[in-house]
């Protein structure tokens, strides 16, 4: 029997444990002019103190740091090195596929136990929770991927975990919530009847299917309302600590760029919701451009909800009751609601602080894509790299797709880095409705985004 | 703000692409005493014609090699080093949790974008189809993990690929169905309307849920009944060649071991369906077995279906209505029909004949687990190593903590190895049954089991 040989491709990058990132970066440290600070009800600087009550005081010295390396805890590094360094594999099956002169690599988050990137900072929140002597921690998610990651991370750092989950995803979505459970964490439908948020919402509508706001709101109440204080409230995204916990993904991702033997990379993509996928792996890139290198990145949104398409840069509250302080950033107005696209992770009227200044200062450039594109480029990439991307990591995989066809037309030899932030093994429903024909895409219109934006005019200008 | 500092363990060996197994590991060759040959319906042994119809002679030619080594083809180990070397975890959070002195490790299969170890052999199948001139393989799924798998592999090679599902699992679970489709893989429900076989069955009960048997023969039907002979069927367990294909598993292991600064393993363990799983991380212990080194390897299946631990060594049928030859192995008798347990993959009335030798030899040791015991130690497992196992998985984990539990009676520091075959991301509902407290355990009575061996009396014996 003759079988044809052939070269095998360097088709995966991978880098021991003591290549790990032993630092977080701080963008922060980097930006030519100052962050604008969050703002409390009363228009004055949020203060440590203010943000006591529902964080602990080691993670609000981050969150408030201007230091460039902060080091990550051994603790930290042992779980994380469960499932990294993730992989940077370079795409050749696509490569091929799109006839592009492009290299195209993808830094793989999705070999976490819960499927995304996720867990980088919910394993250090939990860690730096457990060492301020917290006992619990509670949070809200929408369709699950944050309280699933949260679930895990809890149970490996021995914390309770409690999730308020957005009712109409609690019922039509009950694989994460079963996930949350499998992990020890206590998933709850929102608005529960056990806040006074929840309770105060049934009184006026009993079928209230929920909402992120009305789920923060019962999360804090939970957090705050412990007389032993030793429950803290606990983000997926938007924060300044969340950002950092991320951004060991580009520092991998540069490492083994070099190992691969590429000089630099020209393109870098990232999908954006609330920003801390996009975050890990810019940031360091970010660094680079500061210090004079030649790198487009690009931040790619759902065309249903573009923030920093089509929003402004202003102050606006983080949820939509203003339970949390005002942040400087993109956004559509907190009443804004997005068209219910699979791409849950995505669907956030605002962008971390951190994001929006790297947008608003040039590092970072804006794209929106419709989900009927991404869901395309996702089957093209499942059917010749292999991994289905979750639908949220389907926004870069059709960016990345658009950029090396952009490559061919210039015929030029680009390196296209993209991040591939989870897996969709929970996201079936959505490649299921694409295939049948049952997806559209929508955008909203100029009226709609006028509209929403008037929920933030008596708010401070930045 | 002080962080207790701490070592970073030895959790996890990974190897590079240079330390990837370049051969398969044939057990076949290092028998004492020759395989028992597969027969025909005349009883006579089966020849390499005979199984022309439906496999390509590249296979079948592994399917009766008796060499040791087998190379593995480059474009193979390409693809497979998409996701391979897999990594070998020490669970050291379990250790510490059942507080042994055993030194626990296991082999992690859940990292192929499948989920499972189905894509070793799946994409080598694909493969030597492809060289062979083959456009399309039909293939039978219950759950769905083995139809998916091949799916992912035809994708990746560019074949077609049809798979017949038993039809309640169709309806019953549709998100495999979606992740074949994702894939390019056609899925349709078993009896269908398009075969014979399929037709047949309908016109006797148009209701019939279907069953593995029906799915076999309409695969097979489907294959043999194209005239340009271009179309092949492929099976994902039982078989020599697929217990061939997944030997990588345990050779990666072995290095692995050693580079953790292991001499030896003492107890090795699988769970067992077909078979296939236990052979790939076994096979090549079982190799040292023969050379002198003392091992146990335990082969775990679920006490609903007792197939190695209350099955007779016999020859019988390897589906319900005679499509296959007479293979020599342990069996319930093909009409047996075990309890509708979560672990899908562990449902099969007979064993791998490879893995029955290594049985009836004495190389490997069977045992057998209710589901009960399985989900509360995969949920212990879950959540202090933080991969949720699939249900199959789930039976080597619970025997892991009972060796784990005896090294600790014993106070022996045990080296314990075993196999995580998949990660239960798809299979959620176990796991939410078994919480609330709704899953039981089943086993066969005595004369359940004479009653379904019947069937096999008056085959040849071996």
């Amino acid at each position: 029997m003759s079988i044809p040989q052939k070269t095998v491709s360097p088709i995966k990058i991978i880098l021991s444990e003591s290549e790990m990132p032993r630092q977080w970066y701080n963008l922060a440290a980097d930006f030519r002019s100052p962050m604008l600070p969050p703002l409390g009800p009363d228009g004055k600087p949020v203060t440590p103190e203010m943000m006591s009550a529902i964080f602990p005081m080691n993670l609000i010295e981050q969150e408030m740091s201007s230091d460039r390396w902060i080091d990550i805890p051994e603790e930290v590094l042992s779980i994380l090195y469960k499932w990294r360094p993730s992989p940077l594999h370079r795409a050749v099956a696509l490569e091929r596929l799109l006839d592009t002169p492009a290299r195209i690599y993808y830094k793989n988050e999705s070999v976490s136990p819960a499927g995304s990137h996720k867990p980088n900072t919910a394993i250090a929140q939990a860690y730096y929770n457990k060492v301020a002597g917290i006992k619990k921690l509670t949070t809200e998610t929408g369709a699950g991927q944050w309280g699933s990651a949260l679930s895990f991370a809890c149970s490996l750092m021995g914390l309770e975990c409690k999730v308020y989950m957005v009712k109409v995803s609690f019922e039509q979505k009950p694989f994460r919530k079963m996930l949350m459970q499998t992990w020890g964490g206590s998933c709850v439908a929102s608005p529960s009847s056990t806040t006074n948020a929840g309770r105060a919402v049934l009184a006026k509508d009993p079928n209230c299917p929920g909402s992120l706001a009305i789920a923060i709101s019962e999360a804090v109440e939970e957090a705050v309302s412990d007389p032993t204080g030793k429950t803290k409230y606990a983000l997926g995204s938007v924060l300044n600590h969340v950002m950092l916990h991320q951004t060991i993904i580009g520092q991998e991702t540069k490492k083994q760029l070099a190992l691969a033997g590429e000089k630099k990379a020209d393109v870098v993509i990232a999908c954006a919701g609330g920003g801390s996928n996009l975050a890990g792996l810019a940031f360091p890139f970010c660094k680079d451009k500061i210090e004079g290198a030649q790198i487009d990145i690009l931040a790619v949104e759902p065309s249903s909800c573009p923030t920093l398409t089509r929003g402004p840069f202003a102050y606006d509250i983080g949820d939509m009751s203003g339970m949390t302080p005002l942040l400087p950033m993109y956004t559509l107005g907190h009443e804004f609601i997005p068209d219910t696209i699979h791409a849950g992770g995505l669907r956030y009227h605002g962008m971390a602080p951190l994001v929006s200044k790297a947008v608003a200062d040039g590092l970072i450039e804006p794209r929106s894509i419709g989900q009927t594109e991404c869901f395309e480029a996702a089957i093209k990439f499942a059917r010749s790299e292999g991994i289905v991307p979750a639908p949220e990591s389907s926004h870069a995989v059709a960016m990345a797709m658009r950029e090396a066809v952009k490559a061919k037309e210039e015929g030029k030899e680009k390196v296209i880095v993209f991040g591939l932030s989870g897996h969709g093994m929970l996201d079936l429903v959505g490649y299921d409705k694409f295939l049948s024909g049952n997806l559209q895409d929508h955008e909203p219109s100029p009226e709609q985004l006028a509209r929403s934006l008037d929920c933030i005019r008596n708010f401070p200008k930045p």
